[in-house]
């Protein structure tokens, strides 16, 4: 039985995963703990208690988290986690629960949850993009997922889209994420003079359902965005298929459908009709914990 | 003896390859023959004849050509060839040298001759631009060649760097070769009002040396062009070297100077010190032999 564990900001999840389906869930308070240690403690006493109650054995743990390097198997100094230094939750909870465990990043495991039980399971080269507060991504080549030579590969979202740009989180310019990620999505609402007070993608979802110009045009830019940073990212491993994560790709064709239209015009000739552009269908309350627990099955 | 073969539009060079070194070369015209099988038929017997005046055997074919797929082994319609039709290369030539023979595009035949012989020996996680008439490249993850699921991963020439900006030969807009080619130079050159009758990099740099205000703006501005191109590929595989390949590359500090100080800039922070760039050192006569012949090694 493996083990997924995703830990957030305020709470940690974790669950109990056999043959692609959570069939046991818990969490934990992240915060509130004397120090990393206890919190390892909590959690794995937690994690211990709940295979017991199902009459399982964890055999392998697999740990999603922000700022995660898997090569390592560090959580290093995250900025939305209690600890302001490197944590080395793997090795942590390995010695704790007695079982292999393998740390990775938040849109990593998603990408392997994708690859392994999702969208993109049977795809040996596969690109996933989550699109929320940020973009992440994570690359899979000849089925394994590149890691990249510091364990940081896998930053579509911070690839350059329009030179000289807008202001990005990271300190720099233009990037993918300062354009299509939520607050992107807000800063163009407000750039195509939208007036109504809104401040996520579900707010932007409705005001474009019910008409709001600058909303529907936030979206046929959002696509038109999105279509040229896929596109780039294509030309680099050469996916069979893409995956979109996250919130903003499920509000229905009001991005998918320009996106798909945008997707194919970007598109460079030699990748026409060999690139498919999905949607995550794993259930959102499992996708982190599935994506996890694929990280526990490497 | 591994026999490396570099196909080209006018004539085809080929040689044989030990622990690196080219010890003897020949070549053939690529033009005028029947026909596709008649020019194998005049390669081999060739080869053979070369092969055997150093009293060697040949063990393994590595084969580099423009438009080559390394997944089928195929020459697909390539416009700078005389065949209008797929050659199935590859298995023409294993079949008439009674050796193993992998074909691949020029590219990724230069990155795996920087992998295997050159600048990128050693280095698991690696990426290799040629810059010359187009932008190529390939992309080297974990000690592989990454060839994509049709087989022609890594374009960063066509990726887009300036949405809706200059035409690219193809067909799209924007392209990182449409700036960083030397095609994309010499439109710079025009671009940035320079008068001189000039039709390539060698003479770019002469002119920028002769301190052409135009010709030296090429420079300063190629490099910042190239350095985001190359910022937004590490993003995607996290190489640990970054290898530039072609005469551009090697005008001294013309290009290098700025260039790595706007990579250092373009960079995103996670992977600050964490990449370097550097310039093909293989002997510009024996690269495309020593590449075509590394793929003859995997």
């Amino acid at each position: 039985m493996i083990l997924g564990i995703d830990i957030g900001g305020t709470s940690s999840k974790f669950g109990l995963v056999d043959d692609g389906r959570v069939i046991a869930r818990a969490r934990i308070a992240t915060t509130g703990h004397a120090n990393d240690h206890a919190f390892a403690d909590a959690l794995a006493q937690e994690a211990r208690q709940l295979a017991a109650a199902h009459g399982s054995a964890i055999t392998s743990v697999g740990i999603g988290a922000p700022n995660a390097n898997q090569l390592t198997g560090i959580i290093e100094m995250a900025p939305n986690l209690p600890w302001k230094h490197d944590v080395p939750l793997a090795r942590m909870l390995s010695d704790r629960l007695s079982a292999p465990a393998t740390l990775g990043n938040d849109a990593n495991a998603a990408a392997l949850g994708e690859w392994r039980y999702g969208a993109g399971r049977g795809i040996a080269d596969l690109l996933v993009v989550t699109l929320g507060t940020g973009v992440g991504s994570g690359f899979i080549v000849n089925d394994r997922l590149v890691l990249g030579s510091a364990g940081n590969a896998g930053e579509v979202g911070h690839m350059t889209l329009i030179p000289g740009g807008r202001s990005c989180t990271c300190g720099r310019r233009g990037c993918v994420e300062a354009y299509v990620s939520i607050r992107g999505m807000l800063a163009t609402y407000t750039e195509e003079g939208g007036t109504a007070n809104v401040n996520d993608v579900k707010g932007l979802a409705d005001l474009a359902h019910a008409n709001d110009p600058a909303a529907r045009r936030v979206f046929a830019r959002s696509a038109e965005w999105l279509a040229i940073a896929l596109a780039n990212a294509v030309c680099t491993t050469g996916p069979r298929r893409i995956v979109l994560f996250g919130g903003i790709a499920r509000n229905g064709d009001l991005l998918m459908a320009p996106l798909r239209d945008h997707f194919h015009a970007s598109l460079l000739n030699i990748y026409q009709g060999r690139v498919d552009l999905t949607v995550s269908a794993l259930p959102d309350d499992d996708a982190a914990l599935l994506g996890a627990a694929a990280l526990g099955t490497i």
